[in-house]
Order: structure tokens, then C-alpha cells, then sequence
């Protein structure tokens, strides 16, 4: 197999688009593909501060590698779940975020410790909440969710994108289908409009293969986080990815093709068009401002018990890591030192 | 396992109902099932004539079953394909469609013979056409759904039934879904309304699962076809079941939901309801009068060389069956001796 470009040894073959590349064309390509999904579907200009949620593995990691590349103001935020399972899962991933930190100077991670902001890991509030018990992953998606709003709206990033690929995007729409979940399925897109003071949300990768984000952050030498979290074993998305996989398996590019048909009859067929207007009124949280389905507090300041929500504004502040292997914390103290 | 009325011994237990039945008290569920969706759906009434469209296999002799002892007035129409592929396909089918109608007398049954009236089989046409090239499937369903059409319209039927189960409506709604054709999705439905002359379409099984369908018509005694169509195999519904059947063993009920959740979606959430204002403009075939979507012949008149379409109408005209063993036309004959 060669390389469609420069006839040298390909290094990957992508069937579904009948593509076989070598290294450096591969990664000339995938930057390129991104810039073109960027522009495609408005998601921000060189203008805006990006705010890339970093997880330590190689979706994040690659994409806010591709931002840099393509000359975009991407930062980064990284929430500590304080997961071991057995691995010590979020400590690695940890170092894995720093060391791409310190090899991008000027770049910025804004961290939030769970357990030290809120007195407690993931695992732990899950175990204590309702929501939680048995599976984590309830909790944690809702933390997530709500802190990547409240960072990016704190530091005023107007633009908050993840790392989510075609295999996470496609199983979402399955899992939605299989259900006919018309408000779900509504909202799905590769951008979501800002609102109410937080930030518009994009999805830069939507249009890549996982192996294809994979391939990126390998050849382009990203030291990423292998392992998957423990607790994502036997998640829904998992098996909705094995299907889709078995069906990929057989038809090449089919979930390439089921996802951008979707795209394809909500652009141009004006599908769910009309839903926005029958949606359910939003309120503010009363103590974060987030917005949330019922009056009062939100479901992730109800988590919480008084001496979290009382502690002063100051407990709630990420520490920030500038890329060159120092924080501003570090620099605050040698300054007043 | 307990028949969940009588406590007698079950034959039957589905899982996704969380119901158990003997013999009896299942023959009977299913009909009063019947009787259920017909009149959820509006499908039709005790004074309107149904043409059931039967092949000779469980699904539509079971629903010809049903119709007859609901008290419905049920008819037949058969489409001889002249299908051999080894098993006699067509001659057994035929067989047992006989013998159904020997055993209800009072009803009719109308066959048309596809080599008789056109001159081909339907693996003679598909060989010849461009259509049908590789394979029979889309000349022959090309094929059923025009003299269906026709038949129920020159025979004065206002309602055309067919055996669709759960497994076939699920399968074709997944692979709409996969390539989210929209048109296909907006018309999906177990009851497509009459228009321009022609009847309206119903589907009074299509929430049964295939085994419900197979157990009605083993335990209410039909004799029918049990092979397949020779060139089903590898056919693309064929393909979405198998993944269906895979979700469906992980998750009982999954296909039903499915169905029921996309339905729902419709009447409910008015998904697609939109749609039909964009609908193609429809013409009238100049030989036939059916509805297509050029001017001129339709894709069925398109498929039949001059000498066949300039046959004097009579040669068109259906044998016709009446239950008790002899055809219209041998009484004629009796008559005109």
C-alpha cells in the first residue's frame, strides 16, 4: 500500500474514504481535515479563546495539539476525578496532561481538583448519591458538564470543544435512534449555540474514525493515557460501539455514512427544525447561574452538601499551569515572596 | 412455565410482555391483538373489503386467519412469480394458498399469473431488465406492489393488507434510520392512507415479533410455506434483522421499543409531519393509471415489451378461487357450456 501523495510506504489505509497515507502526508491530511470541519460548521474564528477539555487521552490531547498546529488560542482544562482503580487512572493521566503542558510553551491548563474543591472523588460522591450508585458515570458526566461551563465562563472563554470522535458521535445517535429520542436527537450537532453567558460547545473531531484520532496522536508522537477509565467498562455507548462496529466491520464508512446523513437531513431536510420551540423552560441555579430544567439549585450544586456550597469563592479557582513547566500559583508566590 | 389465565401448561412465553400462555389462551391473545391494532391505527372496518396479499408463508395466511375469524371481509390475492431455485418456491406456495382456501369456503381468492399474463416468470423479467440485474428482489417487489394496485382497484377494494410482522417493519425502519432517509421515515407507518383510486395499505401484524406470527400459525394449524424465497438470501433486510436480533437477545423488547418508540415519535412529538408538503408531484402512468413520479409509463408498464402492453384488457383479468374447491372461472364454463 503507498501513499495516495508521494507513492513512499503508506502507513495508513482509510477504506471508507479509499485514502492510504504515509506519516508525514497522514498528518498534514488529518490537521487539514480538522481545519476544514472547523470552517464547515462555524465553530470558531482565530479570534476566540478555545477551551479544549483535556482528559489524558488521545481525542483531547490530539485535538488541542491540532489547535495549536493550526495556530488557534486553545487552552486547556483538566477536572482531577481522584479514580484509581487499580491503575491510578486519574494520576497518570495527570502526568500525561503536564508533560504536553511543559512541551507547549504558552499554552495554559486550568485544573479543578474534585476532592479538593468539593471534599470528595468522583468515586466517592457516586458512592454517597443517588444518582451514582451502581455506575459512576452518571455523576461524573454531570460534573464535568457543569464545571467545564463554569470554568470557561469564569476565564471567559467563549468556545469550550472536546475531543469527542465518530465512534462516540455515531454511538450517541444509535443509542438516541434505537430510542427515538426526538429532543436528543434535536440537539445533536457538531456545534451548540452559546447561551445564557456559557459558552458555544464544539466538537472538532465528529467527523474522525477513532483509529483515525488515534493513528494522529501516535504518529504525531503525543504521549497519551492508553488505558480507558475502569468504570467505562459495560457503559451503554460501549455496546452501542460494538454494534456499530460489527456493522462497520461489514460495510466500510457505514458509520461515517449514518452520521453524516443525520447531519445531512437536519441541514438540508430541516429534520427536528422545528423542535427548538416546543423546548422546556430553562432556569437559572440559584447559587452557580448554570442553566437548569427546575427553579432553585441545579443538579450539580444539589450534590453538594451546606459546607461545600458555603465555602468562599476563592476555594472554587483551578490552579493554572503554563506550558514551560510552572504554575501562576508558583509565579503569585515567588512574586510576593 | 404457566399459562399466566389458566395456570395450565404455557407454549408460548415472551419475554418483552412478561407473558406466558397455553395453546388456547394465546390463539386467542393474538386475535384480540389483532383486533387491538387494527383499531388503534384506524386501519379499517367489518364493511369494508380487504384484499390480503398472501405468498403462501405463516405471516400472511396467519393474518388471512384472523381477518376470517374476526369477522372482517377477508379476500385473497396471489402474485404467481413462477420462482422454482430448487424447492419449487412458487408451485408449493401455491400448494398450500389452495389448500388455505379449500378449507374457508365462501371466500375468494385472486391470482395472477405473472408468466401467463406478461409473457415472463420473475426471475425471466429481472435476467432481462436492467432493474433486476444480479438480483430479483426490487423487479419483483416492483412487480407485487403494481398488480396488488391493480387488482384491489379493478375488484373494487378499498383496503390492501399484508403480513409485514415487527422484524420486517423494524428492519426496514433500521436501515432508513442508518441512511436517514428522510422520505422513507416520514412515510413508515402501520396504515398508509388511499389516494388517487388507489387503496389504502395497512399492516395489521406489525407489532408481532416473527415468532408470534410463526406460533399463531403452527398452533392454529396452518399448513404453509415454510422455506424461504430462494433469493432472499443475503438480502439486505435480511442483514438489518440479524442485527436486530442481536440487540433483541442482550435486551428483550429492544426491537419492539424501537418500533414503538419511532411511532410514538410521530404521533406524538409530530416527527415528520412536515414532511409531506415537500413530496414529489405525482403523475398518472399513461397505460395504467397508477401513481408515478415521471410523466409517461410507470417503472412497472417501463419493464414490458410493446405486444405485452397492447394485449386486449381481458387478458389481465385475475383467476379467481372460491373457497370450497372451485374457480369463477370453471363455473363460467359450467354455465356458458
Amino acid at each position: 500500500m503507498k501513499c495516495r501523495k508521494c507513492r513512499e510506504k503508506a502507513v495508513i489505509n482509510m477504506r471508507q474514504h479509499k485514502l492510504a497515507l504515509c506519516k508525514e502526508h497522514y498528518l498534514e491530511w488529518f490537521v487539514e481535515q480538522t481545519e476544514r470541519f472547523i470552517k464547515k460548521y462555524k465553530m470558531f474564528t482565530r479570534d476566540e479563546r478555545v477551551l479544549v477539555a483535556v482528559s489524558g487521552g488521545k481525542d483531547s490531547l490530539a485535538l488541542w495539539d491540532v489547535l495549536l498546529k493550526l495556530g488557534y488560542q486553545a487552552d486547556g482544562f483538566y477536572l482531577r476525578l481522584g479514580i484509581d482503580g487499580g491503575i491510578q487512572y486519574s494520576d497518570e493521566s495527570y502526568e500525561k496532561i503536564k508533560k504536553f503542558v511543559a512541551e507547549h510553551p504558552g499554552t495554559q491548563l486550568h485544573v479543578v481538583d474534585a476532592k479538593e474543591m468539593y471534599g470528595e472523588s468522583i468515586p466517592e460522591v457516586a458512592q454517597r448519591s443517588r444518582r451514582g450508585r451502581g455506575k459512576p458515570c452518571s455523576v461524573c458526566g454531570l460534573i464535568k458538564r457543569h464545571e467545564m461551563n463554569r470554568i470557561a465562563h469564569d476565564l471567559g472563554y467563549p468556545v469550550l470543544a472536546t475531543g469527542h470522535n465518530l465512534d462516540d458521535e455515531a454511538a450517541v445517535l444509535f443509542s438516541n435512534t434505537l430510542h427515538w429520542q426526538v429532543g436528543y436527537l434535536a440537539r445533536q450537532y457538531p456545534v451548540l449555540p452559546e447561551g445564557d453567558g456559557f459558552a458555544r460547545k464544539v466538537k472538532p473531531f465528529c467527523r474522525f474514525y477513532e483509529r483515525e484520532t488515534a493513528a494522529y496522536a501516535l504518529l504525531a508522537g503525543i504521549d497519551y493515557m492508553y488505558e480507558e477509565c475502569p468504570y467505562s467498562e459495560g457503559a451503554n455507548t460501549i455496546y452501542y460501539k460494538e454494534l456499530l462496529n460489527k456493522l462497520e466491520a461489514e460495510r466500510p464508512g457505514a458509520k461515517l455514512h449514518f452520521y453524516l446523513s443525520f447531519l445531512r437531513a437536519k441541514d438540508k431536510d430541516g429534520l427536528f427544525a422545528n423542535w427548538e420551540e416546543e423546548k422546556v423552560e430553562l432556569h437559572a441555579c440559584e447559587r452557580c447561574g448554570q442553566p437548569t430544567s427546575a427553579p432553585g439549585l441545579c443538579a450539580f450544586c444539589r450534590l453538594w452538601p451546606e459546607e461545600v456550597l458555603n465555602k468562599p469563592q476563592e476555594a472554587f479557582v483551578p490552579l493554572t499551569l503554563v506550558g514551560g513547566l510552572h504554575t501562576q500559583h508558583d509565579e503569585e508566590e515567588a512574586t510576593t515572596l
